[in-house]
């Protein structure tokens, strides 16, 4: 019960297949492969490497299978794959023209802004799915009345349409916020051993050229190895996400009180002693993932002090805890479209 | 020594006077009258009270000298002091024209938006302070060369001015970061009672654009009353600052280190047991900063899960936390500005 | 990449077999059965069902296969998995002896509780080798000079021994924090639909002494249902010890710079671009071990607000971050025991 | 508005006299020399500095009234208060006698342990008192029905006296966490300046004796700079308390929902739009103090990462955390013990 995403049955009210499947080991992996290829081909074009050769390499590393458990142990003892991996890479093709001037974390950050681009490209979607769903809760119900209430007192008389424009107001700056990270984090990892770009040989420009065209990303002036705010920035856009669907969940669940009533959702789940029971389960997710999320925003912004080059501590806290995150914020985006879907009754008409 | 901000002596490290006017009581006080003033004054102009007693009402606050021991028994009473403020105006004023509508959040948070402004107009100037440190530290040394560190362990040798260009880089960010976020949170705190601005009469208009016309700021569609999504942006880009202010803080206490010797620092402080150390103050107090701001911004994160129209709990969770990690960035940029300004040496000429 | 303890490469780096083992869906899935048998065979104890039905439903129990789907199915609806499997169980036995009188939270608080105390045996037993380990290092090169090092700079002479001993120090506190903690969680979950253990029949003791004969544990005279101290607390304790173990990763790394060479590592992970380099991986690990539980351990008191008898959302929080914490304490021990493991020489003969 | 617990007004709904004593800076600085004048006199004892002097020297240090704007000052240069602390002492006093050996964490960390002990004697006090007010509460309307609610769904029905066991049955165990932790903070820091009592002389034993009986506390065998796991675990119980808390307050806040009515509150906040309005302000306190806490624990746990032989960044974590947790315990204790104390009503008869 390591982790509640990928786990054979709490996988069903946490996991989040789409999500799930831009994270996934084997699409890393992809990208790592890609970025070797697309590498060797650059060194082609920047004319350090035969382009006859560089091209040969580069569609037998697109065609590579590497060997997982030489991967893990390799791992293990390097605290990252990519040696282990390009140890395999050169035994099967030979070392001219494979990852040359290029190092661990130009890959695996590569990866990782090709997953966070697409991550919150799902995420921006859903944003505007649920937005689409409170409009239509609004356009229902939304003039049915409901009582205000602050400090969990009731307060004045308003309309359920109040309410949802709660719910609904952060969605669109939520868009813009992604809209405005984007550039900041879909950029190519391209920086070598120091991320200075050095040994590069004459022409780096070619070789940079040739990779940004390869991924249709931007590398920027200069590596962000040890300049982790773009991913700082990324964790809190998610947890800014899953704070506004906690709130709505929270709403829910306190107006489906017994005794209070103001919403009746469709499905609903049972105890296994009290079979009778209607429990806001996605309401409840909702707050769960808010608050999981509130929690690991603290450890992405702690990984913000990334010592000199490249810190192999602050770097290794990031994967442990970014994936969840967004992982978190996919299921509650979908569990929120899902929730507002339920509502059979808000309010009173 | 509850508050190392305003503590007698700790405040001499960690103080920043400048925020701290900012956030100061008397500032949030002189906030909240201007808010009830105006308020007054736009009752008149939106033809709910008579315009002449609105104005008399609007002066009479402004020269308010409210009894601070009754606010503060009012807030151990209400949780918030408005109601002990508005009952002492109202005694003093009669009760025609006076916070009539209004609510104790709309005064609270409108003293808020303005504060969270003027903060960021501080941050960002000493962030374009920082950037000129960094510049010119870069024009006088950045030649110099430096060991390329990855893991705490060398790598290759690089310049000073690769180390300079990861602490400059995200800056010209985070000003993007606070450009975006100003007009999020730079907003009038309009709402009532529910937060629906209900009740305010035929025209509710008059009373919303001569609210923004007084505070020279928008008040958007609705109330943000129970949308913190702004709120929790705004200590998150203070906690992305703080993250680079601690990426350079503890570089250079690295790079201090004796057998290392890659800076040379003016000053540095002393030790009680070995007065000729020279400790990195300020490179550590950079790194204490970031670590802070990285733990509150996960608190600002759960008050997000705002229920209803206005959560107590989660409303004063932000007031325990977000002050202070104002104050810390403050520092942090400060401090910054101060230690790149003490660096003697850095690398080999 | 959701999970790096389970992660196939980087499960190579943070993965922990026999914690794994512990927390893994199959043995939560024995447990919960066990507790079912059980419940089953205490029913007949207690005279509410026949003592030869209640033994012969126990038995099928102990046998029964569960459709994982249907539990994944059944989470989904339900938040949690037990009203599923309770529903496979009577489909297949019928409903006679079946559960009646239990709920949800008792299986698997249940399964938590005997996971929690044999994690902590586990443990423990670490923390031993881990003095052990010390202690030899100790013996060994504990009289060699190292320069004491405060605020990052040289203080004053001492030996190896010194700074050894502030590794050492806490571990036998750490032992003891867990021996007192350990009757604190090691405790069944008995308390029923709305945990205060009614409609047990007239005989509710036999139940309860007969579920604590069958476990071996105590059930105290109230369910901890809503009472999450004790597992807030476990968590604590996690964090602590890798605290610790994140105080010695770092001292290690920075003894590991060149430039300083205060320790020498037996093996030390490469670098894909410089394959001479010679990284303290393990003590990069043990930091962010550290930091990734003092980051969690606020969640875990976050799920201390635990509404009314049970509260869906704190509760699930629990499952999202304890079973991490534990793999991340397991794998420090291991680590730190390996790390101190391969010191070939530490400071100066 | 930088420190909730000060502020003017804010505390008067937050602050705790009697902990805030404990804390504050006048309190500090006592500590501090009494720490240099029971040094001095043991210097005198361990036959490093003639008798007579060092008892001059200490008497003088006890009727020391140092310059505190220097104090600021030096905390601004050297990151602590105390070099230009013992400067002022040797300005007045002479150098002979004064400080010698000590350091700068030997006072300030003695300091704290005192401090600590302190607060929670204070704290178990309250338990009780907490625990009392329980009990009577039981006593009178334990027995009145209520329903039971998981999942915040009516359950099923049971009595105020199994809600009121979920909230008193923690108590116990807080204070049996106190008392254990108790010996393992309050301890005297001794170290000198690398922390490992060198450089004390013949007969350092001598010293640390004579500082033992002046503090009537234990010194241990080493000391405890670098070993933060007792003020780390002192974080961690003043955390587990206000979950309690703020269990017992957010089911209080849920209690008091007009339409469920279950509890009825002497006073009540009012609202500044709504005077007849009662907000249960105090149980909404609880939940703010409790997430507060949750959040600041984290902070403590990477505080433990405290390299070396002192860490100034991890050091000056805990003076901006651990106060204010000690105040946010100290009032959540108050504030639950009248909380219950207002209850007039609960459940029905």
């Amino acid at each position: 019960m390591s982790d509640v995403f990928s786990h054979p049955w709490l996988g069903g009210l946490f996991g989040d297949e789409e999500i799930a499947a831009l994270w996934a080991p084997e699409a890393q992996l992809a990208h790592m492969l890609a970025f070797e290829a697309a590498w060797s081909r650059a060194l082609g074009v920047a004319g350090i490497v035969d382009r006859e050769r560089a091209e040969a390499v580069a569609r037998a590393i697109e065609r590579f299978e590497p060997d997982i458990a030489e991967l893990r142990r390799g791992t293990w003892q390097d605290g990252v794959p990519v040696p282990a991996l390009v140890a395999q890479l050169k035994a099967a093709l030979g070392s001219e023209g494979v990852h040359a001037g290029a190092t661990s974390q130009d890959l695996i950050d590569t990866a990782l802004a090709v997953t966070l681009m697409h991550t919150f490209e799902v995420l921006r979607g859903r944003l505007e799915a649920l937005a689409a769903a409170l409009d239509k809760l609004d356009a229902g119900q939304g003039s049915f009345t409901l009582m205000g209430r602050t400090r969990m007192q009731a307060a004045t008389p308003m309309t359920v349409g109040d309410r949802i424009a709660a719910w609904a107001g952060p969605l669109p700056d939520h868009i813009a916020r992604i809209d405005a990270l984007t550039p900041r984090i879909a950029r190519l990892q391209l920086g070598g051993a120091s991320g200075n770009r050095a040994g590069w040989g004459d022409h780096p420009d070619r070789l940079i050229r040739a990779m940004e065209a390869a991924f249709s990303l931007p590398a920027g002036d200069k590596a962000w190895h040890a300049m982790r705010d773009g991913v700082g920035e990324a964790a809190s856009v998610l947890s800014l996400i899953t704070g506004t669907l906690g709130k709505i969940g929270q709403d829910v669940a306190l107006m489906a009180q017994q005794g209070l009533d103001e919403v009746r959702l469709a499905g609903g789940g049972g105890s296994s002693a009290m079979p009778h029971k209607q429990n806001p389960i996605l309401a409840e997710l909702l707050v769960t993932l808010a608050r999981f999320n509130a929690v690991q925003v603290g450890g992405m912004h702690q990984a913000l002090v990334h010592e000199q080059e490249r810190s192999g501590a602050a770097w290794a806290l990031e994967w442990m805890i970014l994936p969840q995150m967004a992982l978190a914020t996919g299921r509650a985006l979908s569990a929120g479209v899902e929730l507002i879907g339920s509502v059979e009754r808000i309010g009173a008409p």
